[in-house]
């Protein structure tokens, strides 16, 4: 057993099949033998929280129950908190805000790890919901470490948010991993060097085998982040 | 979306695979179209609750670190309580003691489940861990409801455990499938009608089409009947 790791807090439920995903990414990270290498998560799976899509439509903000979920989590025991929703990280302040404990940033650590996946591109490619765009999430980050970022034309992002929502139905089937593994070819056609999964759906019907180009989940990169920073001295 | 459902609190990393695998079966029983279909769970996965089996041979009870979990989820907001870990149902009184929400019984529900499954079945096998054993927890409740209890010899619940632990490795592959499969036949050949899969690890190594009688899965009775109960008005 190493030495006790900081318990983790997760800001879930948007949507719960991806947060149940994120969950497992933590389990494979965290390369157990016994029950207790593994780390202690508080999973806040609130599938409550206002739309993030909407909210970009000036629908309510996500905000305040954020803020509450990470309070809750810090009062639980959290040291620690993650939240698998890329397009839930335009509210970051507010989570930042509410508690003492740290937030690893999920879009920052993609920034990152794409640096680390591919050393020499130049243009990424982003697929990403509506919320994340709205706000620049992936193109502010990418920019920032020198990278062009490449998304969907208006008529594909479209037809993308079908399909991620589609997944949070629970439809992932053939037709529909073609239509996601079409989505990350459009941005390879345009010059894109690497894709981005953007949204924690997107792995749900998209693995890193299916395109010719690195794909960087963005669900995987937090969950091995969390993994050494609940671990780290 | 349904009328609001209960907040669910899950006492859980009894191990941490097994209580992604019941976060799964959630999901999966919540039917759900649209994320707001889905519940609201708290999950507390705590891989650091004091062994159960070891308790069962005069370890630290793990007791009181399961009360502190199940007020922490009441405070948290959890309206319901569930834990995916059989054994652990041996301090299902130091957790029902801790708190004033509903403590969903995993083994009282697996026991009605038998009776929904297989009516006309006398003999039902019990795949169990060593404290769940030691506590009688299946053999009363399928008693109560007027079953026979089979369990597995001294040595071949010996090799059952070694089972669950590779499986807790993570070391789930054909060969140990096999071997469990095989410890499930073998209670058949002694007469067995049903199994009953009490152990939250078993479903990992072993689906209901693996053996030709009816498997009763711990895992999955709860989850739906969390789903059920967190709905019910």
């Amino acid at each position: 057993m190493r030495r006790p790791a900081r318990t983790v807090g997760v800001l879930g439920g948007m949507g719960p099949i991806a947060t149940h995903d994120f969950f497992g990414k933590v389990l494979a990270a965290s390369d157990a033998r016994t029950d207790d290498d593994h780390l202690r998560l508080i999973i806040d799976n609130n599938p409550f929280v206002p739309d993030r899509n909407a909210a970009a439509d000036g629908g309510p903000s996500p905000g305040p129950v954020l803020a509450a979920m990470a309070r809750g989590l810090e009062a639980a025991g959290a040291e620690l908190l993650a939240m698998p929703c890329n397009a839930a990280h335009a509210w970051a302040d507010d989570i930042r805000a509410a508690v003492r404990i740290p937030f690893v940033h999920m879009i920052e650590e993609t920034a990152v790890a794409v640096r680390a996946a591919t050393p020499q591109a130049r243009r990424v490619g982003v697929l990403a919901a509506d919320a994340a765009l709205k706000n620049r999430l992936y193109e502010t980050a990418l920019e920032a470490a020198g990278y062009e970022a490449l998304t969907l034309s208006v008529a594909d992002q479209r037809a993308f948010m079908d399909i991620i929502y589609r997944v949070k139905a629970g439809n992932v089937d053939a037709a529909l991993r073609a239509e996601m593994r079409s989505c990350a070819e459009r941005l390879l056609a345009e010059g894109a060097e690497a894709i981005v999964a953007g949204c924690t759906e997107i792995p749900l019907a998209l693995a890193p085998g299916d395109i010719t180009a690195p794909l960087i989940e963005s669900t995987t990169v937090l969950a091995q982040r969390v993994v050494v920073l609940a671990r780290a001295d």
